[in-house]
């Protein structure tokens, strides 16, 4: 595996590779790695003939009073992954490198996608999300990038971006991998002390809850929406952002349940904000 | 020469041509094609293995009150043209090609660059620009593209969206080409009535005036920027919408001229709005 830290090098790697007719595979992260990156590293791997990782915690995605400096960090294990993974190459820019001096151009969406959900509780996230994307994908440009459905809002803006600006890469979005008892893996867990990884779960079986109820009938959003709702709040620990029932594609809400569907669940428990969801697909 | 209209067959095109080794080169325009077009396309041509050029006005780059629907057009006379200069590929998208239904990503710079000179006067303006760049980039992801310095602060600004978001792609500026009688060429040349084409020629007589005394040792910019306006005002016909000395690179304003240096110009005859500027390095 290279490890290379400037976008010089990133793109000298890539276009010998591009030049011998190889498909290339790019999984952008933000580091301390968990299995459920690890699923995106190993399905990138599969289908690519070059597999690209980057590791960049991105500050313009956070908000001033967000954890950017707090956000774990390790980069000898997380390296240590991706060799192990059989990665081509690791890219691990400094802040200054994606952001230097004078920097002044973003990548925006407007409308529904960064309006809602975790755009309506982190303005500018997104904005942060879209611009570094586009950078990576015009370094790399890769053939598939591969993101986690836990990040759902992110892989509908992403996608709606690749359409808008025409990037050239298939968007694969990948399954959340949760703990055994439910809770959806996030490097943001490792915040959690024992008694709030306890109250964690409640936000899987919330949404376990609710698929159960959908698979035996409910299709009234309201109702669905306060079934999660209520059981995340018979939990005082766990502070309700949001909770939402949306159209899986576009992210509007929805009244009845029909073809794929979101439930959305943000959450505060102490410091951290915890997201995750589920999708399904109702007749 | 192929003409092509869908952003999937443009793709197709300059894919096939990439996988043979060949280099792109790309001069986007808005069609109303004339010699200082022509120019870039020429040496794109003389640079380039497969030469790639576009027309079309873009709509998200003029303003509510400006000239969007009226703007000059003939297709037949830029085909012909294009095909005489040896260019292998035209593109000719429809509106709703490039911004179809749901579109809202946009790529849009902050700062200096865009908040002066034209930028002030027509507020989203160059929004349009950098977001239409950017989606004809990552369609043709040409090795070289080819701008006209008439439009000096769009070079600028795309030249820094090139670095901000990295394309991998760099950027030919090429020399205004001027009437015999000094006007600049441009498609909205073709609004003006035979008084106000007279009168016209006082944007570049000023110009060139203001450099004649910088070369006889004139340092100070506000007498510069005084000697254009005062000689522009001569002509009652001409509105002047701004008149600034700038640096040529970063387009702050100047107070003693040193290094490189711009004199930019914008105005109003009657209707049309006609841009100039003259670029020169001062010891």
């Amino acid at each position: 595996m290279k490890t290379v830290t400037t976008s010089a090098r990133l793109r000298k790697a890539v276009k010998a590779a591009r030049r011998e007719g190889k498909t290339i595979g790019f999984v952008p992260t933000m580091g301390f790695l968990h299995a459920g990156h690890m699923s995106l590293v190993e399905r990138a791997r599969r289908e690519n003939d070059l597999v690209v990782v980057s590791i960049f915690v991105n500050p313009t995605q956070f908000g001033p009073n967000e954890d950017y400096h707090a956000y774990p960090r390790d980069e000898k294990r997380d390296l240590a992954m991706l060799e192990q993974a059989g990665v081509d190459i690791a890219f691990l820019p400094a802040a200054d490198e994606m952001y230097p001096k004078g920097f002044s151009t973003y990548v925006l969406q407007e409308g529904t996608l960064t309006g809602t959900l975790c755009g309506r509780s982190r303005p500018g996230h997104f904005r942060g999300v879209t611009t570094i994307v586009a950078k990576l994908f015009n370094l790399v440009r890769p053939d598939q990038a591969y993101f986690g459905q836990k990040d759902a809002q992110q892989v509908a803006v992403i996608r709606q971006m690749v359409k808008d600006l025409n990037f050239d890469v298939r968007i694969v979005d990948c399954p959340i991998v949760r703990e055994p008892d439910g809770l959806a893996l996030s490097s943001r867990n490792t915040y959690l002390d024992p008694d709030q990884r306890r109250d964690a779960r409640v936000i899987s079986q919330a949404l376990f809850e609710a698929r159960a109820a959908i698979e035996s009938g409910q299709r009234d959003a309201a109702a669905v929406r306060e079934l999660v709702r209520s059981r995340i709040a018979s939990v005082p620990s766990v502070m309700i952002d949001y909770v939402e029932v949306v159209d899986a594609d576009d992210l509007t809400p929805l009244q009845r349940l029909r073809g794929r569907v979101m439930i959305a669940v943000a959450v505060k428990i102490g410091r951290p904000r915890l997201i995750d969801n589920i999708q399904l697909t109702v007749q």
